[in-house]
């Protein structure tokens, strides 16, 4: 993977096959239930700024397990799902102690580009915390290169969790 | 601190005065080195997503202690730099063992937002691994309000390393 | 807290008074689920060895809360408990996509010197991941001096959490 | 790797000849400089106490490179070098914006077993935050199993740094 390359500007060409199923259209959050421990806090006594991050991480996975696919199985596999473009907005800080849900979804598909958008909110969902995007593409470990079409057994689990909704 | 709000979509009022000064015109980057070590990996071999914003944080922190501005004084004095908002292009991956240079500079300043840019490079240029945009807001810790101004101490040195450039 | 110290060979005085209550002579652990995701990984591939702090730092957290202790809300109250040593062996790496289990308990109070005992398992015990000792004391935050008595609400908790062993 | 261990009761046999010259007779220590930064900080306002573990890796890497040996170069020779055992002391907390010392080296080799010693202080020496031993074991990261003999290159080079105490 020496020549690994993480490109964010890659043409949104038709690739990977436009497909209507893969749009959520509908309100189908998978949510991901967290804590702001002590060590998540920086000196304001509020959770890092970057913290969140690992929970946007945690949530992702965790929406892939719940839909049949082991991340952990696909990198065995040869395929990884790097992040290539991410865009945070902090709306309010979560302070030690405070529990919350991370909701994410697939948004959507464009070329090789998965997109996923995220909420986090306080558990009954009167505080906004944090909204973010945050782009994937599937690459390809041992070469090291973008793969223009998903594993279609993600590709399937993805299309059919879409069209659940 | 109990309010403490982030807001992410201020109005971009005339709140801080718009000051020519502020607004970087020229390729004055501040360098901040680091280097990819085995902590900073994840199972690619290659530094997490989340770990560059460690070393963002820290390039500015150094920058602001370059041109007279203390952080933690800053901090205990009562003003707080929360990031409100960032946006990250990961272009290639940064490998283990490898050194870096995060390049950053204050961008402008708009209303109360506080831009920066970030750009991290090989140590000769030619790979780039990053670009990003952090966008902070300043607060009084004490009532968890955005602070209008800008303590003087910190905008008369941020003018001053802008006109010098 | 200018003069905070974490003092690591304090006396064993009989500051806190010796109470036999206060050793946990069952197998009484509390339990707390973890899973090893991406950004807990190194280069290896199995979770990075200072992760799994956070990990310890949490279930200690948790099992608090579990008896009634809000660990924020003692904070808030000016009582800190920081680590001020801690041994761990780690006996075998838990790799990206496994669970465990942490399980802890307080093993006994030495003068002002608070003793945790942890083991990290797979979920059914056949695999044994680490263990680890974990010392805390009680600190007044303000005086940054440590506390010769814990908080009563504290240690009644604890006392009877031992008790119902 | 799938049957990896980090065995951490291993038996102190003469699997690696016991050499005289591994072992750190002198006050020859490897200075590695540290600040505390935001993303370090608790909601004390000091370091996290997990995070020292970063700073003590980053020394011992360093420390390699400075005697010789690039640490991803070993790893991708096959050779890694778990941490199966540590134990820290924490004195006294450092601050946010506080810069330190981590101060490392090579203790001695007993068995399979590389014992490394650590001191984390201020810059002039006055404050002692931190004291730590880490262990380490060399092994072969295909087969999972620890190496009886460290890499000839790599014990050279400890054999030689050692002995220019």
């Amino acid at each position: 993977m020496s020549e690994q390359q993480h490109p964010s500007q890659l043409p949104s060409t038709d690739a990977i096959q436009p497909d209507n199923a893969l749009q959520a259209t509908t309100e189908n959050w998978f949510e991901y239930s967290v804590r702001a421990h002590p060590h998540h806090t920086d000196y304001a006594g509020i959770v890092w700024h970057g913290c969140y991050l690992t929970w946007m991480e945690e949530a992702r996975v965790e929406y892939l397990r719940s839909i049949g696919v082991d991340f952990s199985d696909l990198v065995a596999l040869g395929c990884d799902l790097p992040v290539i473009e991410l865009s945070v907005r902090y709306h309010r800080a979560l302070r030690m102690g405070e529990s919350a849900v991370v909701k994410t979804r697939m948004a959507d598909i464009q070329g090789v580009r998965i997109n996923w958008d995220y909420q986090i909110q306080s558990p009954k969902g009167e505080s906004l915390y944090l909204t973010a995007r945050v782009t994937l593409v599937a690459i390809d470990r041992e070469k090291g290169k973008i793969l223009r079409q998903l594993p279609s057994a993600v590709k399937d689990a993805l299309v059919m969790s879409l069209r659940s909704n």
